[in-house]
C-alpha cells in the first residue's frame, strides 16, 4: 500500500505531463492556423524542434540549475530502485522532471509564436537552448525552489511569499516577455507595416482552433497538476480554471466582436492569468480574472499591432506577458479571503515578484536575442522570407501534392 | 493515507472532465468537417461560447436545481478545506461540478450540430443558457438526484428505478429531443428541398473524421468515471463501451456502403446507446446494443433528411435522440441476467423513464425555441445565411488568407 | 481501502487504454497526410474499420490464443462481481483486454500505412481479422506470457528471457514485418517507378503532423502503463521515452534536413525503439537508441524507397519493423548496468527474440496475404486506383463540398 501512494503520486504527475506535453502540440497549431500558408511547415517543425533541444538543455543543466538535482548517475540511482532516498522509489524524481521540463519546454513554444514567418531556424533553436537551460531555470528556482533567499525577503517583508502557482510568471510572463524582447529585435516581417504595409490574415480557423483547444484541454494538466501529489491534489484549481477560461471566452467574444481568433485566444487568455492563483482564489474571482485578462488580451493585442506596431504575429506579448503579469497580481486581489479566496498571499509580494520576474525576462530575452543578432543573425534574409519559411527552409510546402501554400 | 483515497477520486474525476471536455472538441470539429465551408467558422465559436454560456449558467443555477448545493460561499467552505462536510476534503465537490458540467454543456453542443448553418448566434446562447440553467437539471435531478419522487415510484412499482449510468437518455436523449423541436422550428436550410433543393455534401471529411475521434477518445472518461470513484469504477464499463462503438463501427460500414460519414458517426451511435447499460451489461450484449445504434443511426438519417424533410444537418437527433432512446430500453434488456449482464433493471422502468426523458425534452425544447422564434427570431435572414454565417456574423472565413471558404 | 487499491489499478490501465486508443487517431491522421488527397478517406475509414475488427478478433479469439483467458461467461463472472478470483474484481481482467486489445489492433493500423493507396479494402479488413485474432496473440503469448517456452528456454540458455517492456519486437517490429511481406506482395502503386515514375509527395504537412503528435502523446501511456499497475508505474520509464523520442527528433532534424515528414516520424522511431528497453536503460542511453533509430529511418526510407524500390507509403518497414529490432537488441545493449542500466538482460537473449519475431512476423505476413492474393485479391483494380480509393470505394472525396480531392 506504501509502494501504491508513491505509484498513485508517479501516475498522477505523469498524466499532467502527458497533458502539458500535448498542449505543445496545441502551440504548434495555433501557429499553423495563424501565419500564412508559406509558414506552415516552419511552425511545425520548430515547435517540435525546441522541444527536442530544449529536453536535452533541461536535462542536462536547467534542472539542475534550479533545484540541483541531476540524473547522471546509473538509472539504478535516479530511479529510486537502488534505495537513494534522495530520488524517491519509483522513479519519483524522474517524472517531476518530466512533467516542470513540459514547462520549461514552453518558454520556447511561447516566443515561436511571436517571431514566426521571418526568424532564421537554426538560431532559434539555440536560442531555445540556452533559454531552456539558464534564464528560464534561473527564475523558476528562485520562486519554486527558494534560492538566492528572494523568497524569504518577500516572506520576511511582507508576510507571504510571491505566489505563482502553476506560472502564470514563471512560465507564461517569462515566455511572453522574452517573446517582448525577441520580436522587438526581429523587427517587423516585410509588408507589414509601412505605405503599403497590411495586416495579413490567418490561414486557416480550423488549424487556429484546434490548437486552441488543445491547449485548453492540457491546461487542466498544467494546473491542476501542480500540487504535483494526491495528497495535494484540489477540485478548487480545476474549476477555477474553467472559470477563467470562460470568462476569457465570454469577454473576448463580446469585446472581440464574435472574432473566431479573439475568442479562441481569449480562452487561453484567461488560463494564463489563473495559473497564478488558482489554488486560493474563489470560482468567481477566477471568472473575473478570466474576463480582464480576456478583454487585456483583445484590448493590446490591437493597441500593439496597429498602434505600437510591435509585430507579434501571434499576439504572446499580449497573451502571455500581459495576462501572465495580470495573473501574477490578480492572485494577491482574489488570493484575499475579504473576496472569497483562500487568503495567505500578499499583494505586495505579488506585484513585486512579477515585476522582478517579467524585468528579468525582458533583460535576458534583449541579452540572448541581442548577442545572437550580433553574431549567427536571427533574421531570415529578404528573399528567404518573401518566398516564405516553408520552402527556404524546409524545402516543402504545407500542401506538397497541390503545391498550395 | 486517508487524503490519498480523496485525492485520488479527486484525480478520477478530474481525468473524467478533462475527457468530456476534450470531447466538446470533438462536437466543435464534428461540425465543422459537415456542414458547408462558408459555416465553419460559426460553428468553432458556437460550441466554445456555448461550453462558456453553459459552464456560467450551470455553476450558478443549475446544479443546485439538479443536486441542490451551491457555491457561492467562501473558497475555504466549498473546497473542503474549512472543514464543512457537506462539500468534502479537496474540492470534491467541486471536481464532481466539473464532471457533470461537461456533461450539461454536451447539450447546446448537441443542438448545434442539428440546426446549423441558419440558426442566430445570439439567440442560440440564450437558449444554451436556460437550457443549462433549468431544463436539462430538472430531468437530471429527477433521476439522478432521486428529486420529486418518480424514481421512488418506479422502483416502487416495478423493482428497480429507471437506470441510466452515464447518459443515454439523461444527456443524449434529452439533447436530441431539443434538437428535433429546434430543427423543426427553424425549418430547412435555404435550397435543401423543393424544386431545385440538394443535399449539402460536407465540407471536410479529415475534420469530421478527427470530431468522431475526439468524441470516442473523450467517451471513455464520459462512461468510465460516471461510477464517480475509485471504489466503483470497473473495467466492465470501459469494455461495454469499447464493444458498443465496434459494433456502430461495423454496422455503419455494412449498412451505409463504407460511407465515411456513416462509419464515423456509426462509432458514436454505438456510444450513444451504451451509455445507459455500460455498467450492467455484457460485452456481448454491448456488442449488439451497438450494432443496433448503428443501424438505427444510418437507416433513420436518411429517412429523416430524405422522406420526413426534417433538415437536421449533422443528424443528432437520430444520433442522439434515437439512439439514446434506444440504449435506455437496451440497458432493460441486455442488462436482464437472462442475457449475461448483472440484473437489477426493470425493462419497464427504462421504457418509460425513456419516454418521460424524451417527451420532457421535446416540450421542453419546443417551449425555448418556440419562445425565442416569437420574440428575438432563431434564423438568420436569407442573406445572411446565403452569404454563409461565417462572414455575417464573424465578418471572417475559415480560411482567410486564401479566401476560400 | 484494499478496493481502492484495485481501483487504482484500474484507472491506470484504463488511462493507458484511452491514451492507445488516441494513437490510433495518429494512425489514422499520419496516413491522411502522407497518402494523395484521391486516398485519404480510405486511410481513415480503413483505420477505424480495422480497429472495430481487431476488437472483435481480440476479444472472441487473439485473447484466449495469448493468455488463455476469455470472456464468454456472464458479466458478473468476468467483471470479478461474482467473486471468480481468476478474474478478479472491478473488471480488472477486463481492463487488461482493453489495455493489451490496443496494442494488438496497432499491428493492421501499422500495416495499413504501408499498403496505403492501392490494397483492397475488404480484403485488409479480413486480413486484420485474421492477423489479430492469431498471428499476433501467438507471438504475444510467447514473449509476454511465457507461452511454449520459448522464454524460459532462453532464460536456461543465456540467463535472462527476452526483454521487450512495451513491445518493440512484440508490436512494432511485428507490425513492420508482417507489412514488409505485405508491401511487397502487393507491389508499387502505379506510376511510383518505372520510365515516367515519379515521387508522390504527400497530400497535407499539417494532418501528417497531428498524426505524429498523437502517436507521441498516447506513447506515454503505451510504454508508461505497460508496468500495468501503480505497483509497478516508474517514471524511469516515462523519462526513457521522452528521451529516446527526442533523440529520434534531433537526429531525423539534423540527418533529414530540416525535411517535416522525417522530424515528424523521428520521433516516432525512437519511441518504437525504446520500447523495449524503456524500464531498464539510463536516459542517456534511452537518447543514444531513440538517437539512432532516426537515423535508421531516416536512411533506410530512402534506400527503401528509392534503391529497393519497395513501396512501402508511410515507410512503416523501416518505422516499425526496423526500428523495433533495433529497439530489442538496444535493451540488450543499454540496459546493461556497465552502461548505466538497470542489467537483468541478455543481448544474446535480445538478439535472438527479436530475429524470432521479426522473422515470424515476415513468414506469417507472406501466408496470411499470399494466401488473399490468390484468392481474394489484395489489389484495387487499376482504374480504381487511379481514380483513387476514396471515390472507388467510398463514393466521397475527402472535401466533397469543392470536389478537390
Amino acid at each position: 500500500m506504501e509502494n501504491n501512494a508513491i505509484g498513485g503520486d508517479v501516475f498522477f504527475i505523469l498524466m499532467g505531463a502527458i497533458l502539458v506535453f500535448a498542449m505543445h502540440a496545441g502551440f504548434a497549431f495555433l501557429e499553423v492556423g495563424t501565419v500564412r500558408k508559406k509558414n506552415q511547415v516552419n511552425a511545425m517543425v520548430k515547435i517540435l524542434s525546441d522541444f527536442g533541444m530544449s529536453s536535452l538543455a533541461y536535462f542536462f543543466i536547467g534542472y539542475s540549475v534550479a533545484y540541483g538535482m541531476d540524473f547522471l548517475s546509473s538509472a539504478a540511482t535516479i530511479s529510486g530502485d537502488g534505495g537513494d532516498e534522495a530520488y524517491g522509489p519509483q522513479g519519483l524524481s524522474l517524472i517531476k522532471f518530466f512533467f516542470l521540463l513540459t514547462f520549461a519546454a514552453a518558454i520556447p513554444a511561447i516566443i515561436s509564436g511571436g517571431i514566426a514567418e521571418r526568424a532564421k531556424f537554426g538560431t532559434q533553436l539555440i536560442a531555445s537552448g540556452v533559454i531552456v537551460a539558464l534564464v528560464y531555470p534561473f527564475f523558476e528556482g528562485m520562486i519554486w525552489n527558494g534560492n538566492y533567499g528572494f523568497q524569504a525577503w518577500l516572506e520576511a517583508s511582507f508576510g507571504a511569499s510571491f505566489h505563482d502557482f502553476a506560472g502564470s510568471v514563471v512560465v507564461h510572463g517569462v515566455g511572453g516577455w522574452i517573446a517582448f524582447s525577441a520580436v522587438i529585435l526581429l523587427g517587423a516581417r516585410l509588408g507589414r507595416y509601412g505605405d503599403k504595409g497590411t495586416a495579413f490574415p490567418p490561414s486557416s480557423i480550423p488549424w487556429l482552433a484546434l490548437g486552441s483547444w488543445l491547449l485548453c484541454i492540457g491546461w487542466f494538466g498544467f494546473n491542476v497538476v501542480s500540487a504535483q501529489s494526491l495528497e495535494g491534489v484540489s477540485g478548487l484549481v480545476a474549476v477555477n480554471s474553467l472559470m477563467a477560461m470562460v470568462g476569457g471566452i465570454l469577454a473576448a467574444l463580446f469585446v472581440g466582436k464574435n472574432d473566431p481568433g479573439f475568442v479562441h485566444n481569449g480562452a487561453l487568455a484567461g488560463l494564463v492569468a489563473v495559473c497564478a492563483g488558482s489554488d486560493v482564489m474563489h470560482p468567481g474571482g477566477a471568472l473575473a480574472t478570466g474576463a480582464i485578462a480576456g478583454v487585456l488580451f483583445v484590448k493590446m493585442f490591437v493597441i500593439c499591432q496597429e498602434k505600437l506596431k510591435i509585430d507579434d504575429v501571434l499576439g504572446v506579448w499580449p497573451l502571455h506577458g500581459l495576462a501572465g503579469a495580470w495573473g501574477g497580481i490578480a492572485c494577491g486581489i482574489f488570493g484575499l479571503e475579504a473576496l472569497g479566496g483562500l487568503g495567505g498571499v500578499s499583494l505586495m509580494s505579488q506585484i513585486i515578484g512579477t515585476i522582478v520576474g517579467c524585468g528579468f525576462a525582458a533583460i535576458a530575452g534583449a541579452v540572448v536575442y541581442g548577442g545572437l543578432k550580433q553574431t549567427l543573425g536571427i533574421r531570415l534574409t529578404e528573399e528567404e522570407e518573401r518566398q516564405g519559411a516553408d520552402l527556404s527552409i524546409h524545402k516543402i510546402a504545407a500542401n506538397p501534392e497541390t503545391g498550395i501554400g
